[in-house]
């Protein structure tokens, strides 16, 4: 059996590593070989890069060297995790992947980067190769941002004062997000992850069934 | 007067750092507001960028993520040192610049990275932006790796062994830096540097005087 590489994508308290961990120990159920990785920091060197982008001030980097970062950052995840991996027939689930950046950094920001640019870098980066299936987990932000919150038990007044501020920016990433699958339906599927753990599991499963027939 | 952004290139031990003192001193006696900066490592993230891509392994990254270190260090030291240093119509002088990445990515290693790369990451990160002046210090790889050599007080057997098996490459790296200065005579020039630290000075002072008109 060749190797898959499926992408999750989806905004904040969408479920992701969840349901990625569910979805391979249901593949493992199926006797296929599983390697799950992350964007950014799957990788010894991209966990330093990770760690320069998730802390210290928001204004840092411009768009441009941060979407630089990412890519640096994919490449090494490429070339470390999910190549080999595929190569030895294993397949590969990523916990977010350049659909992210071009979310968040395209129509999250309001095109604070071109599109060209981004897509310069992926050809770049990863020439033709891309994904196998794609599942965006799709919701309203307002309940993704409440699931967030609620998890990192942060519920405080400063802090929805935040949501409140940053909620034109999440709907601007969903609508990313189900643009990028109405342009590209045949690697995206998007799911509606307003629903129980299970529900949505299922939901995914019977996606990869059908997408890539185990 | 308007900002000038000079860039000082060559190969290891060919006396970029002193030159690139003197020349500020010099500039600074003609009452010209100057700022230095270097690649990698200008600023507080590219700090973190040149250790990730100066210590460790050599084969830790590919050269594709090597570059877009290289690159998003670059970005950083155009948006928050070089750009806003001419915007007060200061002069900056950076030791290496864009074309050290051309030289040793795509000349050195032999075009281990293609070049239209390496021109679509330029585009990406500076646009049309080119330094006023380039000087390229010249000699002849040999001596250059002797002078680097006493200048760590390492030359021992093992090391001279290194500097045999790698001395084609450090004559990739010249000729590199010669293609580019004959392709973009205008901004470049080349200049002898194997002669001693006055003479180099001068000669490089009348450099500037003649291209930019001190």
């Amino acid at each position: 059996m060749a190797g898959k590489f499926i992408t999750l994508e989806g905004g904040e308290g969408c479920g992701k590593s969840t349901q990625l961990k569910l979805l391979a120990n249901y593949l493992r159920s199926k006797n296929i070989d599983v390697v799950l990785t992350k964007e950014p920091g799957s990788t010894e060197e991209g966990k330093t890069l990770r760690e320069l982008l998730v802390t210290g001030d928001k204004d840092k980097f411009d768009a441009i060297s941060e979407c630089l970062l990412y890519y640096a950052d994919r490449r090494l995840n490429l070339t470390k995790v999910v190549w080999p991996a595929l190569k030895e027939n294993k397949w590969v689930i990523s916990d977010r992947y350049a659909d992210s950046t071009e979310a968040y950094q395209y129509y999250g920001y309001d095109k604070r980067v071109d599109f060209q640019t981004l897509q310069s870098l992926y050809k770049i980066v990863a020439d033709d190769f891309k994904p196998d299936l794609t599942v965006i987990l799709d919701m309203e932000p307002e309940v993704g941002m409440r699931r967030s919150f609620a998890k990192a038990q942060t519920m405080e007044v400063k802090e929805l004062r935040f949501e409140s501020r940053q909620i034109e920016f999440h709907h601007n990433l969903r609508r990313g997000f189900l643009e990028i699958a109405k342009r590209e339906p045949e690697r995206c599927a998007v799911v509606d992850a307003d629903t129980d753990i299970e529900t949505l599991h299922k939901r995914i499963v019977e996606i990869v069934e059908n997408r890539l027939g185990i």
